[in-house]
């Protein structure tokens, strides 16, 4: 928690003054959207909640709490799941909240880009590629209401990483306000530039440790014409990656998903979530969820699949699949994929990781991590799906049957520690895409070398030497 | 030039023997392939070379330089374009060659990563990644002799940027020895992992000046089962951009080549050029040549073609076009385009651009850029060729016809600057590919703003606070 001493009024007061009275909350009513995150995981207190309308009154803001060693937590969409974007319970945190940066400064469609501030919501900037016949790639559950500006402070990932990249990859320019207040203006829309060291990857993924993102340049793709997808069955994880190095093989960068589900997850879906169907008509222990697209036709798409898949089923690799035969058939194979976090709810307590190791390393890490987690909690039940082709799994365990859930959820850190394990073990991740923020901040040097950390350190200060931006947050202070 | 004390012989001698006396070159005719690159525009002097032949012993040759303020020149291929590599003429920094850390630690053909050291030669990875049916796109004109470590740290671009990215896109971890003789493991593997700071982005592309990358984690992509070219012929290059659009469209990643050529360059390359013939049966002002490879098949690569360019012939936006028959045909096409830097030789003085705008900025920036051009020098000659599909041009002039060499090539630095202030005006970079060095980093201070400049500052002093590491290469020291 931080302890920094608490600010006076009349300092508040020159916060206040920098966004006008309308935009400087201090009543604990209109600030409670800001003080908590969407699962009541964590909650804090604020002095004030500041809502800039421009990027000079960042600046001011940002220039004030260095002057005065005021700590800052800047906040989009209040989506993050580490705890990085809310307020501690110390009251001495100021929110900066960007959401009234909310402007589409432009949309250049010949040039393949879109320069947007730090509080426009994901799904705007998807519909406005999407009107330039352009397509976003980026996608992820919350896109309806996390902004940009906290999608390239988390390095988000999502469903299009595969084809696309995390958020990163599509970033080519960034407009930054230092910690200093000072304005760094970053809004290159290039795609070769080897003019000095490239300053945005350091605040991409930094979660606000490094000063505020306040634009950027992002990267559009064409838009491709349709969409096929299929599910088939493989009889262990092992052949689910012989597949994706088929299916990788004939559609290259068009394989747009490839993701991994058990049995039992399949199964949970089946037993709680209403009007699913078992994709095929024999049970498999393994399933794998292929999409893959084309600038030019369903018929092109299907074609790569059935080439991949043929090829697959005649060589042993794929004893069954199905490919959807209509957008109502594909949205019901999506959907089992989707339902599989949700439907744990129905199995009792789930203890949750979001991990990623070397693709090929992926059966090892089933194997392995599976018998870890028995160890510890004999009976439990595992439920390895994800991103495969990402390396990127949701190792989720729900409960053994008939278990006393809150005795079960009282092991999290234990089955953590197991998991994780193994993760490092196999040269994983144990932050694949939500970050450190507060949740994680005490793993991370149990997961990085000291030399590592130091290097954060070194660039943490370099940036940041009063430890105003986002304090306690990745770095311990 | 260097302004450190000359080291002693006792110091030396230090150096010597962590590589021992083979490895510690002192003989000046030893030293010399060390000490100049292939142009011979850039010559050094340096008291040692060091060839070391363990990353540890990297690291003891950097521990000593920091204890002693003594500086240091990476070098791995040699083949940098803006003196960034070589020693200067103050006989005080040593050379550190990386040629002999020259193992291929892993090929992991399932996880489509090659973990590589610093001094293997980028033909041997192409070499050894094909060998198990994947592909590592970078491709340059020095790839029999350029090494990896080099092309990480210049962050090199070539042929395979368009569907591939730059080097930065194709690593995944690095290993380097920090300034301080720290050794840093970072040769993760993973897709996706958001721990902290990304911090192998601020070594790619610094040009050694922040440390040496010893080893690199790869990332290999699947290899293309066919390739088809085709040279289109456009009115302008406004057009150009247009059916960048719909070739884009139609086969999306799989477009691996989009290169503009102005009519005057193919009339040099048809002039001087022996066996080349002009590739349609008229003249055109400009065109394009399109490359675009397929995972299952030539006729699909072909259908690809046929789709574009049948709709961009029968919409008038290209008014003939040809498709390459045979590899033979392809090769002849390719050698169109590949020669067109070459036989301006032959046309007297050219002075060179690498430069690179927002792909939508192509038409405005030659037209502004050929009229700043001819008001310094009346009649001088463009040959505007390059990667539209980057946004990179290679915009060179040659001289007027009937000038004198040597007094248009004194003109270099007027021309680029009327160039440069184009470039600026559209947002772009004046070192697209070849980084900055020695040969404009005191362009960088007056393309970038005095911030970025600062932060650049501020990251060189967190990681080398000594100043050992490549000094006055990137920024003044």
């Amino acid at each position: 928690m931080s302890t920094h001493p608490l600010p006076t009024d009349a300092l508040l007061r020159r916060f206040s003054d920098i966004v006008g009275e309308r935009y400087a909350l201090a009543d604990p009513a209109d600030q409670e959207p800001y003080l908590t995150e969407w699962r009541r995981l964590y909650h804090g207190r604020a002095p004030l909640v500041l809502r800039p309308g421009s990027v000079e009154e960042v600046s001011r803001i940002l220039a004030l709490a260095s002057e005065t060693g005021t700590p800052v937590v800047p906040q989009s969409g209040n989506t993050g799941l580490v705890g990085g974007q809310v307020p501690d319970d110390s009251g001495t945190e100021i929110v900066v909240s960007l959401s009234r940066l909310d402007r589409v400064r432009d949309v250049d469609a010949d040039g393949f880009t879109m320069t947007v501030e730090a509080g426009v919501i994901l799904e705007r900037i998807q519909a406005e590629a999407d009107a330039v016949d352009r397509l976003f790639p980026l996608s992820l559950a919350s896109e309806g209401s996390c902004q940009i500006g906290g999608n390239i402070s988390s390095n988000a990932g999502g469903t299009g990483v595969l084809a696309y990249g995390n958020t990163r990859d599509l970033v080519l320019g960034l407009e930054v306000v230092l910690p200093t207040g000072e304005i760094w203006n970053g809004l290159r829309r290039l795609r070769k530039d080897n003019t000095g060291y490239d300053l945005k990857h350091l605040f991409i993924g930094a979660e606000g440790t490094l000063g505020i993102v306040t634009a950027a340049v992002l990267k559009l793709v064409p838009k491709p014409a349709a969409r096929e997808v299929a599910v088939a069955a493989v009889a262990t994880p092992r052949e689910a990656i012989a597949l994706f190095d088929r299916v990788r093989k004939v559609a290259g960068s068009s394989v747009v998903a490839f993701e991994l589900m058990a049995r039992r997850g399949l199964e949970f879906v089946l037993a709680h979530a209403e009007g699913s169907r078992d994709p095929l008509s024999e049970e498999h222990p393994w399933y794998v969820l292929i999409e893959i697209v084309s600038g030019r036709s369903r018929d092109e798409a299907r074609a790569h699949l059935e080439e991949a898949l043929g090829g697959a089923l005649e060589d042993g690799i794929v004893p069954d699949a199905v490919i959807a035969e209509s957008l109502d058939q594909a949205a019901a194979l999506w959907r089992l994929r989707h339902m599989m976090s949700e439907v744990q709810l129905h199995e009792g307590g789930s203890i949750k990781h979001d991990v990623s190791v070397p693709i090929a390393a992926i059966p090892a890490f089933i194997e392995e991590a599976t018998r870890a987690v028995l160890e510890v909690v004999p009976g439990a039940r595992p439920v390895p799906f994800g991103h495969l082709g990402d390396g990127n799994l949701h190792f989720n365990i729900s409960q053994p049957i008939g278990a006393d859930k809150a005795a079960y959820l009282a092991r999290w850190e234990e089955v953590n520690a197991a998991v994780h394990a193994v993760v490092t073990n196999h040269g994983g991740s144990i932050s694949a895409e939500h970050g450190i923020g507060r949740l994680k901040r005490d793993l991370l040097p149990t997961v990085r070398s000291p030399i590592e950390v130091d290097m954060m350190k070194r660039v943490k200060a370099a940036f940041d030497p009063k430890g105003i931006m986002n304090p306690g947050r990745v770095l311990a202070g």
